[in-house]
């Protein structure tokens, strides 16, 4: 077999064979076949693009390329939820502690990643002492035991996907829906859950702008899940404004507590109770999605959820202080506000703006050496379709850098557009991909 | 300027600006742009193509990568003459001292390169003697004192191009048109000469398969030439069988020592006549082709062309005796005859399995350091459309190694096809493209 062959085949529109696939794949990835080649084979996929066989075989190459965990040892069927990222993308802090707490295993690998804000376990760093170091033994029996476990990536998961990344990074060839799809799959079907829940942001604070893309995404890698042998079915869910109102690391683990807790509604509230009732569903716990959200809404009513958070955060080492009183979590020392001179209707976020200021707060890694500012943020008061009374405020913004909080403050007055009139409320969710096909609600 | 925007601008379709063409190619020949960034925008030009005036400036950037030769101190207008490629293709070597005999100053610089037989060089280089590392002074007071001049090329001609091309050669970027065009033309165009006359060669026997793709590349080159300021024009011929009988290095000097003495017609004459009457008249030297090929017909019939060939080689140091007595130039020590069993027509010669055989007998390089055999090379007596009687001998193989002699043999017969029934022959001429626009015959 030649590399050059087989970037020729791609480039006529043919399609690749699997064992061609694993060729430049583990040839890649073990060094024997150069940057130079591998990255017109991309440009050729970008051109040309993967069939579904083609792209289920480049998942499994690159799953294969590294460690694929072991989780049988975890009672019941293991359920992953993975979000193609937004902005004010709180879910994961509730939706694990929610299920959890209807005893449904949540055994959770998360990165931490570059992005507006930290990830997951960035996020749960702001309280202090939390540690998502743990053993595989830990992760484990955490998860027996009290249904929740979240720890960083260990061993070295499909790096294959890394190498590559890295190349189409430079290369672009990052947007291409069955590179992006594999790249994601490799490294969920390698962290070794029984059944995948994707979570397919759209809109101007998300990776694919319109529902066209997120759904045809969203069908790629539920096939390549089903493909390989674990149910995956993904909800298309809105990212046209941020999705919580907090933007940030510690901001965001205030919101999430207030919403297990049943103070805070709204948009964040509405996405997990229908990403928890799916799993639910795929763990087998109830029948429908009806009975599951009814379970989610009682124990968010009864406190279970909220106790199912203190009782993880403890589990890994954290501050239950700083849980019982929020207020005690790092906060920026200086506060900007946003205010609105008339009264009127927010009618647009742009989410990717509302990120970039973040970022510019510090919330975010801008390098893979930087620093988080935990305290860093942006509390969100107004959302798209609410109403302003004259001198409301619209937004805080929270820093510990006076000159970086008025350079966001006065990029964040352009994230947001306005009505005189009232403005309809978004669409949430847009649809469900499962093996049953694709459906637009 | 960032290389990573110049590629996403070709991959969507954009057209590169000058600017941003000699940034790349600047950086790549100097090693600050990787290898594998240049690739993928080879292959986004694969994809999405060059304009005119992306052509002529990544043209103009290869030129300057490297020398440009000053040929001014010639007398009169000198004219190139460049052929892309066939099997049987010895009009350099009847062209140079046919148009020098006319009085019009032919400096050719000419490669060694890979291929089925040697290049001008190699294939002059039969003649004992025969020195073509002249220096530059000797090279252009031969071209003013006996008309013609010919070098292997000295100094560092289009160095940006022979990267690109070693790195299009392994990532199947090699076979788009803009890029054979500016690559041939970059190379031309540093040789110094004040027009070019382009022979593109189309068949089975050339890189052009289809009289479609000749007729866009000519069209191509001849829009860079012209771009830059020089008068440019281009034939389109036919190779679709070998252009003259013998296909080797030693025994193609012969044929042509015959052509250029009147004893041998056909196709090779032909198009050395419809050659050399465009550079006639690019010259300036007659007004019109009907005039020029006249002159050449006469230049053949009175022997001065042959006499020119006969100055040129023993200005350049080469055995008279061996042009006096082509049968003392090499031959292979073996022959081997295809002969026919029956009377029958030649329908079709595939050039290039024909110039296969030529390599497999030794008469080219395999690699940039094989020995080529001089005296190896194959002679057809019977053409496209010629007649032979039962018995007849239908080509001779010439060789120094009997095993390759058989391989070549039995290869040799199945490059050639018949027919019981009278085949005509076949269009020589397809066309011409000037700056006028493209004209087909």
């Amino acid at each position: 077999m030649r590399m050059y062959d087989i970037i020729l085949k791609k480039r006529n529109g043919g399609s690749l064979s699997k064992e061609e696939i694993e060729y430049f794949v583990e040839g890649y990835t073990n060094n024997r076949i150069p940057d130079y080649q591998v990255s017109v084979l991309l440009m050729s996929i970008y051109f040309k693009g993967m069939n579904t066989d083609e792209t289920v075989s480049l998942t499994d190459s690159m799953m294969k390329s590294g460690d694929v965990i072991d989780l049988s040892g975890i009672d019941g069927i293991v359920v992953d939820k993975h979000s193609t990222g937004g902005v004010g993308d709180t879910t994961t802090l509730i939706l694990a502690p929610l299920v959890a707490s209807c005893d449904v295993a949540v055994a959770k690998m998360s990165g931490r990643g570059l992005g507006h804000t930290g990830g997951t376990i960035d996020k749960l760093e702001s309280i202090k002492g939390f540690n998502a170091e743990i053993s595989m033994e830990t992760f484990i029996d955490n998860a027996n035991r009290i249904k929740i476990a979240l720890a960083g990536q260990t061993g070295k998961l499909a790096p294959a996907d890394k190498k590559l990344y890295a190349l189409r990074d430079v290369t672009a060839t990052v947007d291409q829906l069955s590179l992006i799809a594999s790249s994601i799959m490799s490294k969920k079907l390698a962290s070794g859950s029984d059944a995948i829940l994707l979570d397919v942001k759209v809109g101007s604070g998300a990776f694919m702008k319109t529902p066209d893309e997120a759904f045809e995404l969203a069908r790629i890698m539920v096939d390549i899940g089903n493909g390989m042998g674990k149910d995956t079915k993904a909800l298309i869910t809105d990212m046209e404004q941020p999705l919580g109102r907090a933007v940030g690391n510690a901001i965001e683990v205030k919101e999430a507590i207030r919403v297990l807790q049943g103070k805070s509604k709204g948009e964040l509230l509405e996405v997990c109770l229908a990403l928890g009732s799916e799993l639910l569903v795929m763990a087998g716990k109830t029948e429908n999605i009806k009975d599951a959200c009814r379970l989610l809404e009682k124990n968010i009513e009864n406190g279970r959820a909220y106790e199912k958070f203190l009782e993880f955060v403890i589990a890994q080492g954290g501050d239950r202080e700083m849980v019982l009183n929020p207020e005690k979590l790092p906060q920026g020392r200086f506060v900007t506000e946003l205010k609105s001179g008339e009264r009127k209707y927010v009618k647009a976020i742009d989410g990717m703006e509302v990120g970039n200021c973040a970022l510019v707060l510090g919330a975010g890694r801008d390098t893979k050496d930087s620093q988080i500012d935990l305290g860093a943020g942006i509390y969100i008061h107004k959302k798209v379709g609410e109403k302003i009374e004259k001198g409301e405020v619209i937004a805080s913004l929270f820093g510990n850098d006076v000159k970086k909080l008025e350079a966001a403050a006065s990029r964040l007055e352009n994230a947001f557009s306005y009505d005189e009139k009232p403005v309809e409320k978004r669409k949430l969710i847009y649809g469900i991909a499962s093996r049953n096909g694709v459906e637009r609600y």
